[in-house]
């Protein structure tokens, strides 16, 4: 399968999906990664395995449409079948999720509904929860808001920093992410409403 | 420690209570039993037990805090040092909240601040979360909003349904509830902000 990969950041989930691509757990290519930051270092990650990687400034493009019709048109050109979202900071223009319905996924860092948005991982810590986790989503239009894939909890210890909760959180996020990835190539993953059922064998 | 518990229903958490009592997990005692509700077999899990088990009818009092005022005068009565809600379906009024501050707790059927207020198991299976869980918090003005004592995990199963997810999630409770009760009598629990840090040794 034909996998682009959009990121703003590290791009340790793009390293994490690369390297169980490279152990043959996902059965899929990524052909593209994308950043919406010059200086993403998920870009450098990219260039080092030979993948073709691609800076679109957000500045050129008077609105947030007009800077997803051109990732949809590079997405389009290279046949993608499914577009990973990798720390990509951007929220997607309704535009960008219809071309792509059902064929978006995102990661985020709790458990969702709880804590969407910006700093998920902060934002649990200040609340004072004992139990955060990831979530795998596909994305719709909303914020976070899409039918779950795949979720696992972390514990939040009693003198955990927003640092070593995201540490732990991303140990969880590097297992879980190349999972459901394979997972939605299998075709194990069907819709009954919001609930997203795993199907078996 | 002199305990009372508030149940408007089956008391199944009640009666892991009284179990974790005899078990001597809980160093304290229910004093008393108050239920809403006037055939709730919480009364009659009391009545075997040999506690004392009062049913105040709301319908006799012209608001919350007038039927509110009954059960906290009833409580101080007790000497109550800890007030313990167990599917008691009514939001105190603020002033029970401010006659017991920080005495009161109370057990929600998911990881909060997901799906709080009625039906939390329902609306989980519902959203499509693939893990759900228990929470025990200080109750405080709001609806399941005060800081969270424990939690703890469940995964929801492609086949759930509500009751099978409310079964497992039952199991986890009657873990759970005891051993937020004995960190409360050990004093073990000390709020930072909202967070809620448990005091080694």
């Amino acid at each position: 399968m034909r996998l682009a990969v959009l990121a703003s950041g590290y791009g340790s989930n793009l390293q994490a999906i690369i390297d169980a691509i490279e152990r043959e757990e996902i059965a899929g290519q990524v052909q593209v990664v994308i950043s919406d930051v010059e200086d993403a270092y998920a870009l450098e990650r990219a260039k080092k395995h030979g993948i073709e990687n691609l800076y679109i400034n957000p500045r050129e493009y008077k609105d947030r449409e007009a800077f997803d019709r051109v990732i949809v048109a590079l997405l389009l050109e290279r046949q993608i079948e499914l577009v990973v979202l990798a720390g990509f900071m951007r929220l997607l223009s309704p535009f960008f999720v219809r071309k792509f319905r059902g064929k978006i996924i995102n990661i985020h860092p709790s458990l969702l509904p709880a804590f969407p948005g910006l700093n998920g991982v902060q934002k649990a810590l200040s609340y004072g929860v004992r139990v955060s986790g990831v979530t795998v989503h596909f994305v719709d239009e909303g914020l976070d808001t899409g039918p779950i894939i795949l979720q696992d909890s972390v514990p939040v210890l009693d003198d955990d920093t927003e640092h070593t909760l995201h540490e732990r959180i991303h140990r969880v996020e590097h297992r879980l992410y190349p999972r459901a990835i394979q997972l939605f190539i299998e075709q194990k993953l069907r819709l009954e409403g919001r609930r997203c059922i795993h199907i078996e064998g």
